[in-house]
């Protein structure tokens, strides 16, 4: 196993970032840019393979292949990118570019899916063979494994998880949805709310508006996370509500797949870990007896890392031939 | 292949039915008694066991084993069912005892997952490696196949879908939760609901009321059902709110799990037909695209008979070697 490593890559709208991840899920060489959204995919592309190759050389030996998670939906079967609304792509053969560009054997998912990989191989949900992962940042997003395989779903779609409706009668969602969990519990949701509640009465959101400089618009869920964590009421109030919303989804999540850990992560839970304490008591008071009693609710433990890391393990299990590393390597 | 079969059993509180099954999924013979839930567990085993023997000495050729579907929570690798609410039953070891009366190797499970695993073999899912059963009867359970296997979650809890939040500010539950899918959308559910309305408003009741013979504690969702098909408008509007549930919740578990096949069956379904095309314009229209575009949303098609179909078929599968039948058989 001396040596042996694949390049991972987490491709999002606003970084890129490229790895070189060991056997065992160890980052031992990084490079990252900012994603590329203004040129073509075909830019983009060159930045992952030029990345790649200076890995490669720094490494002085070849990688056994390159997994990549991207922030959008990807076939299955051929590793094209179908749609990736905020990088701006449809339609790009994303492996088949990259096979060709860097002649090495390459693998693509989801970047949520990728994440889910690294937290379960090699973090919070390491040992376990029903793990749901759930990341709460600007949106949110999952991933769940079950019976010791990540679910795909029939169009490679499982595990839109920010999806499912928690209040029927609740506000819209960005999806054209209503009440689904990320319109209750995301980073644009409190956002939102923030905004709305500043509105409805300026002189409660008044720290909530001075920490945001005196534009509303530039409230974010960070902004009322820090608020909150000083005390000021409105915030204290409208965090209380995500709480309960986040809670709530993870009972449907718990009742639906029976986990043995749910690990929570994303950005708007890294500035929120208090959150994790009231989705474990939601979850024990509200869910079955059956499918909680032997859940256990964790914080992710990969940070920003897991998406680098689940690809390149991906890429370790598909071409290394085995689970950890290569047999007898 | 000829003459290889397994016995059925589908053990509810109600009614316990017997079969002989044979590779493919025919029901050849079929024994029904009504459940003995005032006895002790020992009755009800040996209602099975009399009516295995009987259906074997007809058949004149004996089983490659048995498999049971219980309306309870069973302990996965043992057989044993931890608890059974409207049996009665706690820890009841029904695999351990019925292989040592009838000498033959027996498989236990929920008798929601053996309706399932009917359903996806020889039912509406058969072919596809990602369906969800939903059950809507007196309460709401369901079963999912996802990558070609069922599903049953860390503590064999899985599929519990019934009890998906999908108004977190709803109607109590039976679970101690509020706002569940089976709150708003089971036979129960539609029962209190029309009970509440007749109270409120008896004048509007009345076709309701007068269904079931003046008593509101009468009225079931069948006699909705009934009344609705005659036009009825009190009823039309509660049924209305029902399908608007169904629909959302079935739009949670197909962006959860993006399925092939969702399908619909139990009681309330088959009273109400046209709820599967409800559910179906539900799921176009607020599901994500990626999840709903190849999903087909289709009615149960084995009826009642599905839980002994599905429970013979998990004996075939564990002890005839073969998906569908023995090798060579």
């Amino acid at each position: 196993m001396n040596g042996y490593w694949a390049v991972g890559v987490d491709l999002g709208a606003t970084k890129l970032e490229v790895a070189r991840v060991e056997w065992g899920g160890k980052i031992v060489d990084s490079i990252r840019v900012p994603t590329n959204v203004e040129g073509t995919p075909a830019a983009v592309e060159r930045d992952i393979v030029e990345a790649a190759r200076l890995l490669t050389e720094r490494a002085g030996k070849a990688p056994v292949g390159i997994g990549v998670g991207v922030a959008g939906q990807i076939e299955r079967h051929t590793g094209r990118v179908l749609f990736g609304p905020n990088l701006n792509w449809r339609e790009v053969p994303l492996r088949a570019d990259l096979e060709e560009a860097l002649e090495m054997a390459a693998v693509v998912t989801n970047d949520v899916r990728a994440v889910t990989w690294g937290e379960w191989l090699y973090g919070a949900g390491k040992g376990f063979d029903d793990v749901i992962c759930l990341f709460v940042g600007t949106g949110i997003g999952g991933g769940v494994v079950s019976g010791g395989r990540v679910l795909s779903g029939h169009a490679n779609s499982a595990g839109e998880l920010g999806h499912i409706v928690i209040d029927m009668n609740g506000p819209p969602c960005t999806c054209g949805n209503r009440g689904c969990l990320e319109a209750l519990a995301s980073g644009w949701a409190i956002a939102r709310e923030a905004r709305g509640m500043i509105g409805r009465d300026p002189a409660s959101g008044s720290m909530l508006l001075a920490a945001a400089g005196g534009a509303p618009e530039a409230v974010t869920a960070e902004t009322v996370a820090q608020c909150a964590h000083r005390g000021d009421a409105l915030c204290l109030d409208l965090l209380d509500g995500v709480g309960r919303a986040l809670a709530t989804g993870c009972v449907s999540l718990v009742n639906a797949f029976n986990p043995a850990r749910l690990v929570l992560g994303g950005g708007v839970i890294d500035g929120l870990p208090e959150m994790i304490d009231r989705v474990r008591r939601g979850v024990m008071q509200d869910a079955l007896a059956s499918a909680s009693a032997s859940c256990e609710i964790v914080p992710g433990m990969l940070g920003p890392g897991a998406g680098v890391v689940g690809a390149a393990s991906l890429a370790m299990r598909a071409f290394g031939g085995e689970t950890e590393g290569p047999v007898g390597g």
